[in-house]
Parts: structure tokens; C-alpha cells; sequence
């Protein structure tokens, strides 16, 4: 069973609350590290938000986050690179332990999966030097391959770590269990993470998944064995948070943010 | 460019249609063989169906389908086995070059995706002998992972090569291009399936996907590059029928059949 002090609440799972409404449900329910996405610091304003998430003494597990790196041409790559480090700024700021990358699908107009995954690694490797010296661990998480097309290229933890070994010191991985759980490669990529685990997500797979994109289970209503899973992140030596990101639109993000964060503890304690 | 008289009609892509208008249609349009679902075979009967393909001369590149092998109780895993009996029957009597397989996904109150891919070998092993028996080569269909969960844990050609690599003669694979596009190492085990390559089935990704299920795309429509996976998969040794299969619940399915089948072959020509 997880050590529910360990839970870092990404704010996208209480699409119905501001950062500001987040940060005090953590801070009313014990939690102690919040995952926030930069549209609503930005919303709130960067000094606001980090002043209050200071103001509640919780951790930032992670800012969501940066990436998008595929793009046909330069002036979206440029973009990319801008957008870039400025998310690295505000992480720096927040004193976010990472940046999540999710690292863009095949670029419109395109057809060619192995280009946009050689771009991905170009536009990690140029915005490395800028996330050392800000002190930002930049973390690819492969995302599930239904968004290989419009998301992220990246969909398996081993793409990941091979893009790791390629790029060296400041990069590592975030893994979601939501993104990976089917992957018959799982333990043994995990593994092969050791020292570069940068975070972990939960959420589950719900047998009968009505929307590609919002429609994650909360913990122990679908068929992924959390505890398995963290049971091998954990002997790959993460010891970090763990945090709850449920994009949920006909469910949770439409009940009140209190029962969400009872049902994640309570959760918690049966199925993480 | 592929070769339109390669073409095979999946009669999934027509729902509209019965079996025998299915039937009627390839002729009609010059394309020589046909992937019936089992479904449209029983509604007409099997010595019919059998008959009417065969007045029209045309080939039956695979039936679908047989699989769902994963169960938790021995009530039902024999009757997976008796189902999978009768598939063969049928998949003999109707001349089927393969029957195809979807494995099964993860039993009802299970969590155990290892344990449901064990089972999965072991089904196929126990079903071979009558298969080889009936010379009916059984086809392990990879599905995209987002089906890992309802339909089968078999996701990746790599998985699907080493049940092959485990059980000998008798089994292969299809490679549909819409479950595998994704895949980093899909060349590599494209490269693997030779000589065992028993179906290769053609649509696309759309960009916005809509539906997990029932939203393919007509070839051209979407990201995937499906004359290098034929490419491959031709030079894997694959010079068999290239089945059409588009589950297409608002678009394709809704139009009148004719105009679907003028459409693949004009997208034959542009793009496979």
C-alpha cells in the first residue's frame, strides 16, 4: 500500500478547480505535493501562484509542461524552443522538481513517424544546456500510442530510455501507468530506468473507455495492477511522489473537488 | 503503388451490406478475394456463403474471426475451444487462406495482463492440432494497445512472433496496419514474420480519432505511411491479397457501398 503522504495532485485532475482552490484542497486533505499545468499558473499569475504553493508548504512534483518539439518547419520549431524555455523558467520558479515533456505527434502535413521521433531528440538535445543550468530535469514521458499521431511520438518507455542514453545528464522519464500498463517490455524498461525516474503518475484504465482523451478511471475502477507497477518503479529506486492525474470529463471533473480528493485517498489506501 | 487486383474487401469495411451484396460488389468492381465476418456467413449460411463465393471465383484471404481465448473459469475457456472448432470448420469449408485471431483481452475481475497472455498460448496451443488437421493456418492479429484491456493482449508483432517463434507450424500472423503503424519496432519484426506473414489489412489513423473503436480511416485520410509498412511486409516475403478493413460507424458505413468501393480502389491507386 502507498503512503498516501506521497500523493502529488496534478491539477488536471480537478478541471473544475482554479490552482488556487488545488493548492488549498491539498493542503486541507494532507497532501502534500501538488503537478500543476502551466495554463493555470498562468491564470493565476506565476509570483501568485508560487507564493501560495510556498504559503501551503507543498512540493511541486512537477510542472505540465513542456515539449511539442515536431514541426515542419523552422518557425515552429522556433516557437518550440521559445515556449520551451520559458516553461523551464517557470519550473525553475515554482521549484518544480522536472518539466514533463509530452513531445508532439507527427506534424501536420506529414506522414513520416521516424522523422518527427529524430526531431524530438534534436529539440530535447538544443534545450538541454538551458535546463542544466536552470537546474530543471527535463522528464520524457512516453504517452500511450493512441496519441502517437497527435500528441507524442514517444510511446514507449524504451523509446524513452533510448533517448535518455542518447542525451545524457538533465533528462530522464516520467512514467503514468495510465501510458504504459499494457506494454509487455514494462518491467524490464523499468529497470532499465534506474536513476532517471522522474516521476510517476496513477489513474486506470477503464475496460469500457468511452473518449481517447478524457476519459481515465480513478485508481482500482479499471484494469491496470498499480501496486505491480510501482513495486517496480520502486526497486528502480524512485522514491518520489506519486502523483493523480485523471483527465475525466464526464465523471470526476464534473463532482465536487472535495469527493474527488476523499475518493483519491480513500483509493489510495486499497489500490496504489 | 499496389496492385488493385491484390485488393481483398474485409467485410467489416461494409457493413451496409450483406454477405452476398458484399459478394456481388467484388465482382462487380473486379476484386478477387473477400474477409468475411463470421456473422455475415451464418445470416446467409455456410453452404451458401460458401457457394456464392465461389460462383463469383473469388478468394477468401482470412476469416474473422476466432480468438478469445482469456477466461477465468474452465466453463468458459471450453467454450472458447468449442468456438473456435466451429471457426475452423467454417474457415475449411469456406476455402479460407487463414482464420484470423483476437486473442481476448483481460478476463471480467481480472488485473493480470501476464497471466491473460499466458492463457492466450496456451489456447492456441491446445486449438493447433485441429487447425493443422483442417489445414486452416491460424493468424495472431496484434491489436493496437488500446484494446489491450476488452479485446486482445497480444499488442505488438513482437509479441504475436514470439508465440509464433513458441508454437511452431500451423501459426502466423496479420499485420493490419492500423493496430502496428505505431510501433518503433515494427520494421524489425515485420523483417521477423517472414514466411509467416498470413494477412497484411489496410485503413488509416485519422489525426482526430473519434471513436476507439469504430473510427478508421480510408486509406489516404490519415498519418500512416502504408506503402513503407507494405514495403516491409513485401519484403518479408507477402505477396498475398491486401484486405480493406474499416470499422467506420459515421462515415464510411453510411454511404451507399458502391461509393465506398470506387473509393478504395481509387485510393488503391494513390495510396497503398
Amino acid at each position: 500500500m502507498a503512503d498516501p503522504t506521497r500523493i502529488s495532485l496534478n491539477t488536471a485532475t480537478l478541471q473544475q478547480w482554479s490552482l488556487r482552490e488545488c493548492v488549498e484542497g491539498c493542503a486541507r486533505y494532507g497532501i502534500s505535493a501538488i503537478g500543476p499545468w502551466r495554463n493555470k499558473v498562468h491564470e493565476l499569475g506565476l509570483d501568485t501562484a508560487t507564493q501560495i504553493i510556498n504559503d501551503h508548504g507543498l512540493q511541486v512534483s512537477a510542472l505540465c509542461r513542456g515539449g511539442m518539439f515536431t514541426s515542419l518547419d523552422d518557425a515552429g520549431q522556433r516557437q518550440a524552443f521559445d515556449e520551451n524555455r520559458a516553461a523551464i523558467d517557470e519550473a525553475a520558479a515554482l521549484g518544480a522538481a522536472c518539466l514533463v515533456l509530452v513531445v508532439g505527434g507527427i506534424p501536420e502535413g506529414s506522414k513520416n513517424i521516424a522523422a518527427a521521433r529524430a526531431q524530438v531528440v534534436d529539440g530535447i538535445g538544443e534545450l538541454l544546456d538551458y535546463a542544466r543550468s536552470a537546474r530543471v530535469p527535463l522528464a520524457i514521458e512516453p504517452l500511450h500510442p493512441m496519441y502517437a499521431a497527435d500528441r507524442a511520438c514517444i510511446n514507449t518507455l524504451s523509446q524513452a530510455n533510448d533517448v535518455c542514453d542518447q542525451l545524457g545528464e538533465g533528462v530522464g522519464v516520467a512514467i503514468d501507468v495510465y501510458h504504459v500498463w499494457w506494454d509487455p517490455e514494462l518491467e524490464k524498461e523499468i529497470a532499465r530506468a534506474r536513476n532517471r525516474i522522474l516521476g510517476f503518475h496513477v489513474s486506470d484504465w477503464l475496460l469500457a473507455t468511452q473518449d481517447l482523451l478524457l476519459d481515465r478511471g480513478m485508481m482500482g475502477d479499471g484494469v491496470i495492477d498499480i501496486p505491480q507497477i510501482q513495486n517496480w518503479v520502486e526497486k528502480a529506486g524512485y522514491r518520489g511522489p506519486i502523483e493523480v492525474e485523471i483527465f475525466s470529463a464526464q465523471n470526476w471533473w464534473k463532482r465536487d473537488g472535495n469527493e474527488v480528493l476523499e475518493t483519491i485517498l480513500s483509493r489510495f489506501a486499497n489500490y496504489v
